[in-house]
């Protein structure tokens, strides 16, 4: 089986992380031959992927997605496993991010850009009320899904009792929260951080199982889910640079 | 001239707060009788507007955008003058966004609802480079687009010159500078932060006119625009909040 993904950050990105997906690069006539170009064509040649000439604009391809005159036909992205996580040794703590119930490539692929710009460790969706990794995903993550495991789970409820048995911590985004999301501490626990879809929010087993719940100040209705996470994340990052100067 | 709106908050929304704009509601057959549907046909009877039974899957109706069965004939939203936003008077300082180029609707609409989420007086876009108000935009900003001045100046050079002469501030965010964004004050000060198109970043003249320069702390390549104006635009409530309190 096989996806294409679209535009000049996604196939480098995907060219530099994971070359093994990448099954066949397409540039159009048009495409500029940018260093970004060049680099494609580079790295293609040096994993020894071909690079076809071809029309973007022909049914093949999905109109809806810009391509700036690149694709690359891929491998899906694999899901990861939450024993993995678990195991993972790294300096200093772990986070996560959890969705529940976010079904918008948009918001999941933004989402997955900022995890990975915030050096998180990975982030675990549900089997079922989520969004496949498609090529919306990929080119709204600009490539970022190849530098972070996603970890696909049946059960969000028992992931969240693994994870406490585990000794990490739960917080749940929730507008009805009493604390904001500034005053808890992110810098001394592993930590998954749930973001539900918009309107429903987290779920009540969710949010019964949670540690703690952080709102965000809003003088509107509320903040795109996207957005939440890069708010509540930064905080994070915040945080965890202050303490360490 | 009339452009449509679609999705059960845009159109809510602006009922409740510019009523004026809406000339006709659609609702299809297939809307489920929820609430906010209820309160859409109550607030256009108050305000004699009518509402008109439709299959909002005609070609009359923009297909791309999710519609959830409703949808309004609108006229497009007035762009507000600088003016404006000198004079106006409030308890405070006063806060803007100013976009240099973002072009793309999805991430003007999430910056105009993050803005209007965060209590920000204006946002200002060039008349060149930038993205019309279209339905798109006041989808993606969930109708936050009623709320909050959108405007639109011939050159943000000479914006930036008129608000340092009326004693604001410039901050833009260039990933080549040295302060984090949380190492600068957002309390004392009026201020506009500069946001530049993804790649491009702000042009180089508006770097030189700025006061202040924050840079994300990133693992990746860049942010989103739109993520990393909520990760600022929050930082500025969060230490407003820390300071009042």
């Amino acid at each position: 089986m096989s996806d294409f993904i679209y535009g000049k950050n996604a196939v480098l990105t995907a060219l530099e992380q994971n070359p093994k997906r990448v099954n066949k690069v397409y540039i159009s006539k048009t495409a500029s031959p940018c260093n970004r170009v060049k680099k494609i064509r580079e790295l293609s040649k040096n994993h020894s992927i071909i690079v076809q000439e071809a029309n973007l604009n022909s049914e093949k391809f999905d109109q809806t997605i810009p391509n700036q005159g690149v694709a690359a036909s891929v491998s899906p992205v694999a899901y990861a496993e939450l024993e993995d996580l678990l195991a993972l040794k790294k300096e200093g703590y772990k986070k996560v991010v959890m969705l529940d119930g976010v079904q918008d490539p948009h918001n999941l692929g933004a989402i997955i850009r900022t995890c990975v710009c915030a050096d998180y460790d990975a982030i675990i969706v549900p089997a079922h009320r989520s969004c496949p990794l498609n090529a919306t995903v990929e080119k709204t993550s600009a490539g970022a899904i190849n530098n972070i495991p996603i970890i696909k789970v049946n059960s969000l409820s028992s992931t969240a009792d693994a994870l406490k048995n585990s000794d990490w911590w739960i917080i749940a985004a929730d507008a009805s929260a009493k604390d904001n999301y500034f005053d808890i501490d992110y810098t001394d626990m592993n930590f998954a951080l749930i973001l539900g879809a918009e309107g429903a929010g987290v779920s009540k087993t969710l949010i019964n199982k949670s540690d703690f719940w952080v709102k965000l100040p809003c003088s509107f209705e509320s903040l795109n889910v996207s957005a939440t996470c890069a708010v509540i994340v930064y905080e994070s990052v915040r945080q965890i640079y202050k303490k360490s100067i």
